[in-house]
């Protein structure tokens, strides 16, 4: 990356192709592609890089983009947003083990076959770990600030566990220092939906027509209620039927119809199945159960209580029924300085963090981006 | 069912064959089979029976019975108990829909092969209206009570709303008046990873040696994180690891390890699919998301308004996250009299109308069986 590539076509996908990678549970990756997207410039001292990390099933979109693409974080991440793309050189990475451009199961293993069931298992610190490799990269000490949501906000929090020196500001929005049993089990269910179509053939399916669109399917399904609140499944959708369906049945059980809500769920589960691949999902969901911040660490509490260099920024949505605010009040106590939570009001659920973080914007501006 | 019957072998299960039963959505079921248990006698002028419903997974072993076995509800039937089976004579119907002896899709249809795929679509209203004939059978004008919880409750209200002069009083636990879209859409979810099993054939498995255990299994993980709630599974689990297995993944992480959580749910969806039929799963969930007793009725507030000859009592449990108990609230308030939400307290979640429904005693006592 040359000076003159920072400034140039915000938005623009980027790949660093980066060798290889020792995996924290022993497996190795023997090249590694990162695929990223910058907006902005990087000051001369390198003291703006943010480094913005997605979701699950996110990506390096993180603003708006040079075709007219919308970014997933646009009301944080832009030109005059608190995280002003004018004033700030912000980097968003794919993360490792998905379906972004960033090595993942769907990549080609060193036999030219895509790695499918061979893809080893990925944790969030992995992904740190790769990603480290930007800052070396731009020649930088540290990054601004690392920030992230949902399994954005806990790889932002392993990032500021693993290397705090390279980390001033850490902001962990919507997320938790451990994945608990619950968040297991909800994930555990999803992973299991997969594996059971057919269609997935132990992982290697991709030389075949089909595709684990079903299970996956249903993954997506769970993932989007436990996204979401029940008021606003009741409010948009109560007990209507969709369209001229007909949900209560009739005499033959096997057509019945459809309620509107489950019509918006066939078609939330299909607009990820359309983008998103089954083993990218397997990968990304199993790190993400694996996310313990405490790990080999003496536990959570230890693990969080040494990092007196980074300014931390905690938030949660109040109505987050996946990441209960509590999560978000214990992280923040266990912190040095005890931060305390910033909450965004909204009733949409834990997808809040997605579509009113702008909420933030003046605790971000006075804390973070003054 | 003579007069000596009625007194004799509590809990022995009994069989009525009940001919043909129009459906409500327009299917006909040619000869019906009732499974139904009984506890204590029927006093001379028929005034002391009492009629319990089961849950979506739930049987007719209501109270304990005559070999040993535990009764689901033995807190609140038995002798001594609130419905004292020394003063009451209880009946426990197994639901039509379902596998525990009352017809279902397991069932053999009149050409001798099991109904699979042919069985048609069940609703709550057919089950009550199978019920009456116990009511026939006994030459009784009406039950002292139908009572349930869960959908043992929505059963329940359906019975009041469907032949309100023949119950004399109501009890609706951990439940509502119409299923809602959130309720819908998780089981939605369940219905679809059952028949995403391949071994599932369309519902045609009853002449494998194969039965889609993988897709009923992740139903029943869904549901009953439903029926808990999140405090308590992280008190009992946390992050432990199953054992000596290593969730964390080795190197293949096709072999990752499970987490004890994860043991706990195969454990659960293994004991349900050791014992439940997957058509009866469906055919019991669809009936429940059909649950709504405004339906044909001009709305919930309409058919409920009018039920002033039958005495209501309504219990929610505080913790429940699947019949929220606003949900109970709504139900109350829409009943005549208002008779407001009794309150099981429990950090259990939904599942505490069963295991703590003896909370309800004093209440229950001083309202219905004084």
């Amino acid at each position: 990356m040359t000076h003159q590539d920072r400034g140039a076509a915000d938005g623009t996908p980027r790949l660093l192709r980066s060798g290889a990678l020792q995996l924290e549970t022993g497996g190795r990756l023997p090249e590694v592609s990162l695929a990223f997207r910058t907006w902005g410039r990087l000051n001369p001292d390198g003291s703006n890089a943010v480094l913005v990390l997605h979701a699950l099933t996110g990506d390096a979109q993180v603003a708006d983009g040079p075709e007219g693409a919308h970014g997933w974080w646009r009301g944080l991440v832009g030109p005059g947003r608190v995280i002003d793309t004018e004033r700030y050189f912000v980097l968003a990475p794919a993360a490792l083990g998905g379906c972004s451009g960033t090595t993942g199961p769907a990549s080609a293993a060193p036999d030219g076959q895509a790695w499918g069931s061979r893809f080893p298992f990925i944790t969030l610190r992995d992904m740190a770990a790769l990603e480290a490799r930007l800052l070396d990269l731009l020649g930088l000490a540290s990054w601004h600030t690392v920030i992230g949501g949902s399994m954005g906000g806990a790889r932002a929090l392993e990032w500021a566990a693993t290397q705090p020196e390279r980390v001033r500001h850490c902001v962990v929005i919507a997320s938790c220092a451990a994945s608990t049993a619950e968040q297991i089990a909800w994930a555990q269910a999803q992973t299991a939906a997969i594996r059971l179509d057919p269609a997935f053939r132990g992982g290697d399916y991709y030389r075949h027509d089909d595709a684990p669109r079903v299970g996956l399917g249903i993954a997506r399904r769970l993932a989007h209620l436990s996204y979401r609140a029940e008021p606003e499944l009741e409010s948009r959708f109560g007990r209507a039927p969709q369209g001229a369906e007909t949900p209560l049945g009739s005499p033959d059980r096997q057509r019945r119809g459809r309620y509107a809500v489950e019509s918006y769920l066939d078609h939330q589960a299909e607009k990820l199945v359309g983008r998103f691949d089954a083993n990218a999902y397997l990968s990304l969901t199993e790190a993400l159960m694996s996310h313990d911040v405490g790990r080999g660490r003496g536990g959570v509490d230890a693990a969080l209580g040494q990092l007196d260099a980074v300014e931390f920024f905690v938030a949660a949505v109040d109505s987050d029924r996946l990441y209960l605010p509590g999560q978000s009040e214990a992280l923040a106590a266990a912190l040095p300085g005890k931060p305390g939570v910033e909450y965004i009001h909204s009733s949409m659920g834990h997808d809040g963090f997605l579509t009113q973080a702008e909420q933030l914007e003046p605790q971000l501006r006075a804390r973070v981006f003054g």
